[in-house]
């Protein structure tokens, strides 16, 4: 079984292990694309939001042109933000995207949330993150209601463009996908939602395999990305699991290699995130081994659906907005 | 402070207190409608899907008909099945639920899922249920996709023709509310979910509260409604619970009105089903006491996330179909 890349519904293939560059440090994140690359990565998810896709240029450039990769290998999945849903929006920020990442195209780009904010002009913050004005006394997000199809809509021209290649949306679950299906003709290739051993999303999974909807798993390591953003507790971490250690000694793995395996062999991609290069290389290095049913099921178990990136939580915490998307 | 209604945005007000029609044998329906509106009841929560419209229409009539009530001092809501969202079916739906209810209007008119399913002509099968031909080896349900939004601009036009007073949702979450209201002027006035202390749902209230929309609990006993159809488990009554018989014994109620009052209390409608006449008049004596603070943060520390009524579950053991909406 080669799970190296996964066939999504149009015959495309994206390949199964990505690297994830939410929370890189600008200053590493050209040196972390190439260094990836140079190790076999042939997939990468960025986005706006994450404030380094200039620098993930960078990256991208030096291997382009140095002969390491060449563009048609590599998948480059973006995101629109939350700012740019009105449709006048949509085609600018995309090519804001595409000038910062210095590519023609998008593999893959999605709605990175269900939720339409104000409109920030690129000029006057770039990206402009969860809040409207950080100069507030009491920074609020503000939203502003634009329907999801007509941010849809909008990309399909995307896609009419040559601009971009898939659609696909990230923090939707099945009844916005429902709707968003039955109101277009251009289904998503691909949901991007966090998942995890404590937040499995069996169902969500079947629906979109039910759909021919390919998924993608961010925070594949589940606590590990939201420690040092006071998002998860200590005791959190699905890696310092004695019965994933278990399973990983029985392999001669690390604990983080069996919980990223469990998700590509659930037929998942998934985007884990590090600047180290072990790391790096750690991450990728998941088709020498084969978890068993009986683990499989065993990492299933630990179903906590435990969420730990919700808008609903962090926007109040840090933005005084309450702005719940899953509920 | 009088719970006996509450306040919508436009400035109508629903009784808090509402007889659920859902599973009441058809036979005691017209009876069980009347006892209610002689012990003061003002509010009728029927649906096409509860097979049972048409003799809640005789218990109605006799009930106007005598002058025991009059039609303004009433509150009857009903439902739109999943076979009929397509637009050019809404109207002869809602005016079928008329014709049963024997009514010229209702007060409220819901989406009863969101969900749409194959058309069944009327006179083949009314109400039809959950799947599309009975006679098949393997029932299953076939959905027939409708945006949500051409299902609700269709209600709306029942609005401007005098047949629907006010428009609602039942079985959404935040993210589809949100879209619906981007895409439409026209914003629920009630949202209708399950809810119970099991199953508190406290940020879900919290966005309505902030969108001035009013929520309506279903099974707002929780287990009580699903013992028999083999969806709770022994253990699950929440009304058995010791908790609940001792605040109930404070205040000389019984656990089930304790159970009520708390739904009441929080600002949301109810709609208990019982065709009992000492429950009838049990299930709407819930004014003439007040749960402390205490009592009412005991009762919402039940919390489970336990949901009865799910048809990604129901679905599936019944007619063979996966078909989740919470995920």
């Amino acid at each position: 079984m080669n799970l190296t890349e996964f066939k999504l519904a149009g015959g495309d293939t994206i390949p199964s292990v990505g690297l994830g560059l939410w929370k890189i440090a600008p200053d590493a994140v050209a040196g972390c694309v190439h260094r990836a690359i140079e190790l076999g990565y042939r997939h990468i998810d960025a986005a706006c939001d994450y404030g380094n896709e200039a620098e993930a240029g960078v990256g991208l450039a030096a291997s382009l042109e140095s002969g390491l990769v060449q563009r048609d290998q590599l998948w480059v999945t973006s995101k629109l933000w939350n700012t740019y849903h009105k449709p006048e929006h949509v085609r600018a920020a995309c090519e804001r995207t595409l000038h910062d990442l210095k590519l023609d195209y998008l593999d893959l780009y999605h709605i990175h949330f269900p939720i339409s904010l104000a409109f920030v002009p690129f000029e006057e913050r770039y990206p402009p993150g969860w809040f409207f004005d950080p100069d507030a006394d009491e920074p609020k997000m503000v939203e502003q209601p634009v329907p999801i199809l007509e941010t849809w809509q909008a990309m399909t021209e995307l896609v009419q463009a040559g601009l971009v290649r898939h659609l696909g949306v990230c923090n939707f679950g099945v009844s916005l996908l429902r709707d968003l299906m039955a109101s277009s003709e251009t289904k998503p290739s691909v949901l991007q939602v966090e998942l995890h051993p404590y937040l499995t999303q069996e169902k969500l999974l079947r629906f979109c395999h039910q759909q021919g909807i390919h998924v993608t798993g961010f925070s594949p390591l589940g606590a590990q990305s939201y420690f040092s953003l006071g998002m998860a507790g200590d005791e959190e971490g699905v890696i310092d699991l004695d019965v994933i250690k278990s399973i990983a000694s029985q392999h001669g793995k690390t604990a983080a290699q069996v919980v990223l395996r469990w998700g590509v062999q659930r037929g998942t991609s998934i985007v884990p995130k590090t600047s180290r290069s072990e790391r790096l290389r750690e991450n990728i290095d998941l088709f020498d081994f084969e978890l068993t049913d009986i683990q499989m099921e065993t990492i299933s178990d630990l179903d906590q659906h435990r969420r730990f990136n919700d808008p609903g939580d962090f926007g109040e915490k840090a933005f005084n907005t309450f702005m719940p998307i899953y509920e």
